[in-house]
């Protein structure tokens, strides 16, 4: 248990960028000779030319600091006996994870970007296609199959946004150099640690640097709020995939047959996508309950937070990447979404509009066709109220509404800002 | 249980506001006349000054929403009866939920800002007042209660950084006027309610600002983290009051005595704060709990959302407003510090490094001063290489270390962007 | 917040019956004199009558143990000032949460019994109703609404079967007389102390008793399970109930209209539930965040735990008669049935179970019958095959099948079980 | 995604069992003949030869049931494509899941029995050891290394009744012949399937059987409250070691170095016990997330509580033996403790109690030694009230006190009930 090899191979690219700016730093502050430092990059880049990609090898190094020092002692000798220098594995830790929360967080930048990019494109495709939209799941008004995309178009954007602020912080202030708990006696330039490792400075105070694991809290609560979105995603198309609607032309790539009964065609894949995405949340929670309780200063609690970071890491960009496959493949029924738009008389919003427009109180109109809707007449069948129901959606006149125009005016401003990514 | 307007009435402040703003963008849109927008001007007015900061009634409306509009149809009349139109209680709850956090946002941010300053100020305080850090819960190496402080300043800061961000974007757009789900047929400026509530823009898919609670989950997750420092404030405080360590003069304001144990005096204040910070990741697990499964459009069960928030709100502030009186009245029994100071061996590492300033290679330095600390040997108790505390953390040479200087040039970087909050 | 006794209210009853099994102990180890416990007991009467159900005094009183204390004082003077003799708050504080558990899983018990027997009787109503049974959210099989109400009997049945096994265990040891963390060294036999307060014995080890809340855990852990289950039947009705299902005549107690949608009766109580159901697995969460971290011995953190447990109490006794009232109120529409059973050729199960009974194996058997389906004949058309609901159901064989016999044979057993609950 | 053999592998002993009572149920219904069944089962027992505890294979089944069939075929051909008669892998999967938590609990109960047994033996050895006892993290009273050892033994032995109750639970009903979701129309014995299982008898309701997992929550919120105490245990353990105190003689091999201060040693595997603990609360709180929202019938969503059920059960029993080891190797440091004794006037309430025996009220004598207290005076160092720690221990009274013959009784009694185990 005391051995985390395996847990921390995952970290071994950042080590081995995190050494080389080690090597670099201790050069200019005279702890290496400028050929001391020349052997330990030249190991650091063979290592990573071996080891990089390749299976955690069997070994019984403490940890992947402990291997790698001991493989630099192999290759460089003497220098490796000086590449710890005024650090300790406890800021040693804090930066690699958070130089692995940073290129996670960028990674899932650029999916979200992708996927926000695809949905918008269709939003487009869809804008003309009727659909009734749902509240309480129950229908409730015209809308468009578009304006259900761009609805996660818009939420996946949101979180973008999100996190590159996030990405931006962590980038802020580097840990390495905060030693074990308290700096270090060593006149090391940590500005060269910082710049080597693409952060603007040194972190402010070693004792915060490691004691907590802050970026990796913000990263699985962003991973967290994204899989809300996708598990919501996954329960509309099970939604409209089930028996009485048909709305999807449900891709078969993602669906499964059942062994008992051979009359099913299930929807494993957003199942299973609603099922992966409880992983997320799970996981910060799961942070929350190891970091709670815990002193300030290192406790080796913080282990354990590896294995969290790095699976909810790989689910989180499995599940865009599962979605954006999805969505390419999705497709629709025309004609039985356009049956289910004669059903629960949901153009009873629209006739109400159409009374205040003629001047009616709100509530008055509400009551009247409440009275009529209630009364058991459904005015569709009557003849006169009778609405296409793509001219009822294009009768929404406010911004953000169900109307086509509106739908793919905000799909290309969302294509514009992620189109290249 | 179908009744809400006790678990809203928390919100009456922001539905006040948001009818304002109805009523100005319907008189804009001629759907009131100027007098009636007035009418509802000056009764939404006089229910400030009469409802605001009172009891919730006792009454049998539904909610909130249908509580004021009866009250605004009893004092304008036909005008009352007109101030729901193109919008639905879905978008105003949304909108008053986004209002609410956002004034939650930024009242959490100033007392950040408080805190930070009056941390950075002690930090000051104690910067040459030497204390050991301990990792693992052990003694570890030489450094100062400001050091220490200085911990929660930077992690406090760093909070109200991701704070400003979300308020900033909980700003970007309003969700009033997206109706039940899809907008609404008649041509209201949305533009206009966005800026009369003090938003930059109408938001963007009414279906997106319906379905989800995104800034309460979100700040729910900020809530979450700064309890995460919180209980570890508290977790310090509480070991360091310890019977055999009594590092704290610890206020007796914050202290309760035994009911059986005469010789006790106990830091409640502390363990309750600890104890009292978990309910903010709680209320986070709870909000992912609550939303995990709906499919897009409105769900009642989202009115749940609302005692959570609330709830954690109120904690979340009043948590800061304890730390920030409890850090005002702390201080430390320098005596007690330094006998502490002899214990653990905690200038071990600073004499490794004083090897390594001599040319030896750390892993031998490291070797030679663990063999001696390992054999028994006490150094301190040697003489030659016994440290004065102070000048022992005076020895620390890298940015963000315990040095005393290095201390002092945070705080007062921290107490210039705080200063005067 | 040092102060206790608006959140201890809750437990006045428990703590009157507490003190009067001390006044009782006391007075047998002759601490107390006969006059004096008698003097006590009158008190403690009063104050029953008096107080119990009435709202929380204002008072300075730290906590409810010392608000009492201070009135038994008042009215029996000097016995008052002996009533806390060999025993701390701590001790106080876990039997009055052991009581209240007790109590609640006792209430539990019964409206889990009832809503059994109601569930079950329902069952029975409803045997004959044929209703299409889903997986994955889509028509697998026929079934019938006796079938489908019989399983949330069944779930409700165990867990009733599990709190009955926790009540008796709670019940086991009383931790009253542990003291503050160690016992007394006076002579007090609490065993009188536990067969007062109707527990079977003293508890083991005065450390555990104040240490730790496990009747709190174990309770909120059942109170989440049943959470689970009233989710999904609140999930169940809330998708019968959608526009183009409309299986259920939903109740009209239980819904709610919309404000800008004529049209809607939405089922918001099954919503609430769904939704109000999430704060059980919430408080869980919640208690083991709290209770992390903490060392043994009593921490004031776990003053906390009691809002948590009093709340979720609530919640969950409420919950079971809501849906209690619910199921009473609950109906079906066999028109709007039987035209489902038309839908997703859910027969194909029972064809192929035909070929299989022919001879087939069922590997073949099944791709005989998935090809015809895939290959689009829907077989219900076709005229040999078509089967008629009813008789479908009554072709199962097997134990706990959907079969309408079956269900009544099962139904009839929890009703024997739970009949007079 | 849709693909699940190896997250299933480690179900396949189970899986094998399954199949061979399927195959007597089968000849038994005459579905098989003789030969049939008897070509089956010699192929599982070649299988379970050949399979179990091998490594997943490479293979394109869809999952473990469709492996494990194609097998069948392949060495039993037609009998092959019998052997799915009547079942679903609906009824399969939840029936292999109840066999392994069965399994699980099992081995958790014979684990737990012996940490009991063993705690309850170093108890005894421990039971003259006087030790400070803590409340709020204080010394508070007199104690003993053995009584504390109890409140471990004590809290594990509830623990282990807990899961004997929900094995027999677990045991009841037997899910395999549930089906897809209805049972079937193929008159197969249950009773069979349930005997040769080693379930009483058929579960009563198929769609119960295959909506939810309730043996895997109730399995995994049993875990989570062990969990409790084991992180108990070792925040302990990290405070007794700390370097104040070293009241414990940390045993070597559990501990590790640091890399940047040779004076460390680390209680690490005390703390990866505590980090570690947190995952099974987070796996329960993962399950309530996983299943929140799912309506009744098979969803896919339940194939992700595989891994997490089998990573929980692992993590558990594993904890249980490092604790188990643990224990076996731990020391104190009597000359330490006897030091602590001295420290905090922890024997304040013995001799408040004393006054108490000579006639004072409990409050008067709480208030005159109270006063005592904290004017400075400690009474240790007086003369006439100084105690001897064992002293101190043996004055306690009551049932479950500190007292040595106190924790040596109940010691007795743990060891009793576990001795065997």
């Amino acid at each position: 248990m005391n051995t985390s090899l395996r847990d921390d191979w995952f970290l071994l690219p950042f080590e081995l960028r995190l050494q080389r700016a080690s090597a670099k730093a201790l050069a200019a502050a005279a702890i290496l000779t400028a050929d001391e430092s020349a052997a330990l990059l030249r190991a650091l880049n063979a290592m990573e030319t071996q080891w990089v990609g390749a299976p955690c090898p069997d070994s019984p190094a403490e940890d992947l600091h402990t291997w790698v020092e001991a493989k630099l002692i192999e290759a460089a000798g003497e220098a490796g006996r000086k590449i710890h220098t005024a650090r300790s594995r406890n800021d040693q830790v804090a930066t690699l994870l958070r130089m692995f929360v940073i290129d996670a967080g960028e990674r899932f930048g650029a999916k979200l970007g992708s996927l926000v990019a695809l949905l918008a494109r269709r939003a487009k495709d869809w804008a003309d296609l009727p659909m009734p939209m749902m509240t309480h799941t129950q229908f409730a008004a015209p809308g468009s199959a578009g304006f259900w995309a761009l609805r996660y178009a818009v939420a996946l954007d949101r979180i973008a946004e999100a996190a590159a602020f996030h990405v931006s912080q962590w980038r802020r202030h580097c840990p390495l150099g905060a030693g074990a708990v308290a700096g270090s006696s060593i006149a090391l330039d940590r500005a060269i640690l910082a710049r080597e490792l693409g952060f603007e400075q040194p972190s402010l105070n070693a004792l915060y640097d490691t004691s907590m694991r802050d970026e990796c809290v913000e990263w699985l609560a962003l991973a967290a709020q994204c899989a809300l979105h996708l598990q919501s995603f996954a329960a509309d198309i099970i939604l409209f995939s089930q028996s009485p609607l048909r709305w999807t032309r449900y891709p078969a790539a993602f669906a499964t047959g059942s062994s008992m009964m051979p009359n099913k065609l299930n929807p494993d894949a957003m199942e299973l996508l609603r099922g992966e995405a409880a992983a997320l949340p799970a996981a910060h929670h799961h942070a929350m309950l190891l970091l709670k309780g815990l002193p300030s200063g290192y406790n080796r609690d913080l282990q354990c937070i590896k294995p969290i970071v790095r699976d909810a890491t790989a689910k989180t960009l499995y599940l865009c990447e599962l979605l954006q496959a999805f969505v390419g493949s999705l497709d629709f029924d025309a004609t039985r979404l356009a049956a289910s738009m004669q059903e629960g008389d949901i153009f009873a919003t629209l006739r109400m509009e159409q009374l205040v427009r003629e001047g009616v109180p709100l509530r008055e109109a509400h009551h009247a066709v409440a009275a009529r809707a209630q009364g058991g007449a459904r005015p569709e069948s009557g003849g006169a109220t009778k609405l296409d129901p793509l001219a009822a959606t294009t009768s929404y006149q406010t911004a953000g509404s169900a109307s086509p125009d509106e739908t793919r005016r905000v799909a290309d401003e969302l294509i514009r800002r992620h189109g290249a990514s």
